[in-house]
C-alpha cells in the first residue's frame, strides 16, 4: 500500500481495493473536480402508453420485482430518525430470502438501527456507506465489516451519488404520504416527518427506486418532495414506523451549569462579533448547546431589535416560535425535530423545504450553507490546529455520522464549535484529533465553558471579542489547562487494518479510520 | 446521403451534417434508449467560502463574463409569451458584439420573435433548436438557417439537454421574481407568469445559467421553481417584459359555429366513451375548440355529478373556475394563460406547478401525460392513416413548434385531436400529411364539424360512441367529402435540401422538413 501525506497532515492511502484514491487537498481546492462533468443518471427507457402499474402487492411481489443480488447497495433516508421502521424490514426479508454482502448506503442511522448488528455478524451486511452511528459505527471499528467502509457529510453523499462514486442497486422510501404513482411527501400521514429532501438524490440516481408509504393518497400527492417521475415501485404497508419517535425532538432547555454557559458565551460572541446584523442568518443545531445558544440569541437580537433573514439546518419549536414571531423571515429545514417543525413546514410558506443539492452540494452554484453567516456546530474533538473531529470518540471507535457538519463548516462565513473542554474526565481538546472529519482552516472559533478559542486566521473575530470584554483563551493554553484536570488520555490502540474512510465533500480522502484493537 | 424509411413511413437521412441520426421506430420503440445513462450535468467545481457574489453590473458585464463566442448555443424559456423582451435583448446586444453563427433553443417563440428576421438574415442566428413559430419558422423554410434546425417537443427537449444532444452554453432565464442567489419563480412581481418549470432542465444542464429579473427580492425566494444552486448570474433589469401580453389569455368563448360544433361533440364523445368517469383526467388546450370543450365538458360533468382528478397542461381561466367549483380536483400547470391561472398557481396549493421532465419526461419513470384520461389536441393536418402535423402548413411551411403534443398524445390513454375537416379551403385531411410529427397509432379519434372518425385500432371507443348515436364517419369518406369541397389541393414543391429534422420524444427522426421551392 502506498500513502500520502494529505493537506490536513493526514496519512491516507492513495489506493485501497483496487480503488484509486485522492488525498485531501484543502477544504476548497476540489482535487477529483471539474465543471460540466459526465454523471449517472437514472434515464429510463420510453415508457409505453397510459397509467402504470407501480403498485406492488407486497414486500415479497416487491423484492421478487427488484431482483436485488449478492453484493448490491441499498439505500435508505432518516427522515424518520428513531422512529424507523423500514431499514430493519427491508434488510430482515433480505437476508431470509439468502441475499448476502449488501452495502448499505444510508443518509444517516440511529440506535433503532443497533438492531442491524446480527446481520453484520452473519455477512448480510457487509459494508456501509454515507453514516455510522452507535453500534454500527462500533462493529465497523472493531473489524466486524469486510469491505472499507466510507463516511461522507450530507454534501458529500449528495456528490457521490451525483456523481457514480456511490452507485445504488435500490433505493428504498419511507414516505408519510404518496401516490400510487411515487410522488411523495413528509408533511401529511400519521408518520409525518416534514421535509422529505435527503432522499432525494438516490430517487434521481439509483437503478431502482421504491416508495414504501403507509399513507396512500389519490394521484397527485402534493407537493413532491419526491417525484413520481423517478418512482419505479410504490408499496403500502401498515406502517413505516412509530410516529411517537419520528419527531420527538425536545425542545426543554439543557440545566447543564457547563451547556448553559457555552450557549450564553456563544450568543455573546455573535452579537459582539457584528455577526448579529439585521437581515443575518444562521445555522444551530438541536442539541443542548445549540437549542440554548438560539434561545439566548433570540433574547439578544429581540432586545437590539435586529431580524435575521433565515435560519438553516433541522427545524425545531425553538425556530418555528421565532418564525412566528417575526425575528426570522423563513426557515430553510432539511429535517423536521418535532411536530411543531412538521406542521409549520405544511402550513407556513416561509417554512422552506429543501434538500442536500441545494442545502449542501458541493458541486452546485453555492448552496444555502454560502450563505450563512454563522454556523454553530458541534465536535467529539477539537485539536490545537482547530481539527474537528465528529465522526470517533477519543477510544477511536466510530460512533457518529458527518451529517451536515463539513458543509456548513465549510460554507459558512463564520464556523463557531462549541463543545466542553472535557467529557467524562477526557480532554475534548486535544494535540491532535483522533480522526479529522474537519479541517481547521474552516473552523473560526471555539466556544467552551472555560473561555473562547479563536483561530489565529480570524485576528478581525477576536479583535471585536477582546473589545467586547468576552473571555478569550489560547487554545494551546486551553489544551494544557485542560489536561491539568484530566491528566494527559491514553490514546487508543490501533491494527493497520483501514476500517473505514472519511471523505471530504469533495470526494477526497481527508483521514482513514483503523480498526480498534 | 443514405435514407432510411422509417417506422412512420417517411424516408429521413442516416447522418446530417455529421451526426448520426436515428430513424423513428414507433413511438414507444425507443431505439436509442437505455436505462442508466451517462448524462451531462452541470456539476461545479467546489465553490469557495461565504457568499457568492453573482449579482452582475448590467448586461455588458453579463455578456463579459458569460464570454459567448461565435457557435454558440443559448437558451430560452416561453413563460412570458407575446411579452417577452429578453430574447430580443440578449440577441441584439450579441449581435452588437460582433458575436454570429448562435444556435438558439428556445421552449417556444411568439410573434414577438418576428422581429428575430434581420439577426437571421445578418448570420447572427445560424440554427434553431427547439421550436419554430411565424416567421422564423418561415424563414428556416426559406432557407435562411444555414444549420439544419431540429423541432422537438417539450419532453423531448428535456431529455435532449438532459442526454447532451442538446448542449447550451448559456441559459438565459428570465423570471419574474428572483433573489441576488438566483432562486426565481414566476408567482410573484409586475411580470407574473404562473409556473416557471420550462427552464428547469436549461437551469441543470447549461454550461452557464443567467437569471434576468425586474423584481429582485430578498433571498430566500421561495418557491424556488430554478434554484438559484444551478444559477451563475443574477441580472436586475427594469422590465422583462410586457405585463399586458404576459397573461394575455382569453376566456372569450369562440363564436365560430364550426368550433363550437367540434367542442360539443368532443365533449359528447368523452361522456359517451366512458371516459367521463368519476377521478377521471384531462388535457385540453387554450385555443378555441379546446376551451369550449371544456366548458362543455364541465356541464356535463356537473349533470352526472362527476368530478374530474386533475387537468393538466395550460391554465386558464376556466380550469380555475372548476377547481374552485370542486369539480377538479387540483391543476398539475405549465403554463399559466391568464391572471386567474397565476393567482390560483400561487395561492391554491392544489393548483400544482410542474416542469417538462415531470409532465412529459421521455425517461422519467412515466410522465403526468401517462395518467390522462383523455388529451384533447389539435392539428395543422392530419391523415387517413390518423397521423399529425402540427409544424408546417399544407403550403409546407414551418409556422408552429410541436409544443407537448407529441409528449400527450405518445403517453395519454385517449388522444382526441379536434380540427375542423378544411381552413379557408384548404383541406385539414389529407392522403398523407405534408409533415409527420405524431404517428397515426398514439392518434385515437378525429373530431370534425363533419362527424367523428374513430382509428381502427381503438374499436372499443368506436362500439361505445355509436351506441351513443354519435355522428361516426370513416376517416377515407370524410377525407373524399372533404375534397369535394375544396377541389384536390396543390402540393407544396420541395427543394432537395432538408432545413429541419423533426425528432420524435425519443431522439430518433420521425420526418424532415424540406426548403420550399
Amino acid at each position: 500500500m502506498e500513502w500520502t501525506t494529505n493537506a490536513a497532515g493526514r496519512r491516507v492511502p492513495n489506493e485501497i481495493e483496487g480503488k484509486i484514491l485522492t488525498p485531501f487537498a484543502g477544504p476548497h481546492a476540489d482535487p477529483r473536480g471539474n465543471a460540466f462533468r459526465q454523471v449517472r443518471l437514472n434515464t429510463r427507457p420510453v415508457a409505453e402508453r397510459g397509467k402504470p402499474d407501480k403498485r406492488v402487492r407486497g414486500w415479497n411481489d416487491l423484492l421478487d420485482r427488484l431482483d436485488i443480488r449478492d453484493g448490491a447497495t441499498i439505500s435508505f433516508h432518516h427522515h424518520l430518525r428513531e422512529g424507523d421502521a423500514i431499514v430493519l424490514e427491508v434488510v430482515r426479508r433480505l437476508a431470509e430470502r439468502g441475499i448476502r454482502d449488501l452495502t448499505l448506503a444510508p443518509s444517516a442511522l440511529f440506535s433503532v438501527h443497533d438492531a442491524l448488528l446480527p446481520y453484520i455478524r452473519d455477512g448480510v451486511i457487509t459494508g456501509i456507506q454515507g453514516s455510522m452511528n452507535g453500534t454500527v459505527g462500533d462493529a465497523c471499528s472493531h473489524g466486524l465489516m469486510p469491505k472499507t467502509c466510507i463516511l461522507r457529510s450530507h454534501g458529500g453523499r449528495q456528490r457521490a451519488i451525483q456523481e457514480g462514486d456511490l452507485e445504488i442497486d435500490a433505493a428504498f422510501i419511507a414516505a408519510p404520504c404518496a401516490d400510487a404513482f411515487g410522488n411523495a411527501n413528509g408533511l401529511g400521514g400519521k408518520s409525518a416527518c416534514g421535509p422529505l429532501g435527503y432522499p432525494k438524490p438516490d430517487s434521481e440516481h439509483a437503478r431502482r427506486v421504491v416508495v414504501i408509504t403507509d399513507c396512500l393518497v389519490p394521484y397527485p400527492c402534493a407537493p413532491w418532495a419526491i417525484s413520481g417521475s423517478n418512482v419505479d415501485f410504490v408499496l403500502e404497508v401498515e406502517s413505516i414506523g412509530d410516529p411517537a419517535k419520528i419527531a420527538s425532538g425536545t425542545t426543554r432547555l439543557t440545566r447543564s451549569p457547563t451547556q448553559l454557559r457555552i450557549a450564553d458565551l456563544t450568543a455573546r460572541f455573535i452579537e459582539a462579533a457584528g455577526l448579529m446584523r439585521e437581515g443575518f442568518s444562521f445555522q444551530s443545531g438541536a442539541g443542548g448547546i445549540s437549542l440554548a445558544a438560539t434561545v439566548f440569541l433570540a433574547e439578544r437580537m429581540r432586545r437590539a431589535h435586529v431580524h435575521a433573514s433565515f435560519a438553516h439546518g433541522g427545524a425545531t419549536k425553538v425556530l418555528v416560535d421565532l418564525l412566528n414571531e417575526g425575528l426570522l423571515g423563513s426557515i430553510i429545514d432539511l429535517q423536521s425535530f418535532d411536530l411543531d417543525a412538521v406542521r409549520s413546514c405544511r402550513e407556513n410558506p416561509r417554512h422552506i423545504a429543501s434538500d442536500p443539492y441545494i442545502s449542501y452540494g458541493p458541486r452546485s452554484a453555492y448552496c444555502v450553507a454560502n450563505m450563512l453567516d454563522v454556523a454553530i456546530l458541534g465536535a467529539t474533538e477539537i485539536d490545537i490546529g482547530f481539527n474537528v473531529n465528529v465522526v470517533t470518540h477519543s477510544d477511536g471507535i466510530l460512533r457518529h455520522g458527518i451529517g451536515g457538519h463539513s458543509d456548513a463548516a465549510a460554507c459558512a462565513s463564520c464556523t463557531i464549535i462549541t463543545a466542553p473542554s472535557f467529557r467524562k474526565r477526557i480532554p475534548v481538546i486535544r494535540d491532535r484529533v483522533t480522526t479529522v472529519t474537519c479541517p481547521g482552516e474552516v473552523v473560526d472559533v471555539l466556544i467552551t465553558e472555560r473561555g473562547i478559542a479563536i483561530n489565529p486566521r480570524r485576528e478581525d473575530l477576536r479583535e471585536r471579542a477582546a473589545r467586547a470584554g468576552l473571555p478569550l483563551v489560547d487554545i494551546e493554553q486551553l489544551h494544557a489547562e485542560v489536561l491539568q484536570i484530566t491528566g494527559r488520555p491514553e490514546l487508543p490502540r490501533f491494527k493497520d487494518r483501514i476500517a473505514a474512510l472519511i471523505e471530504w465533500r469533495d470526494g477526497s480522502i481527508i483521514d482513514v479510520v483503523r480498526e480498534v484493537e
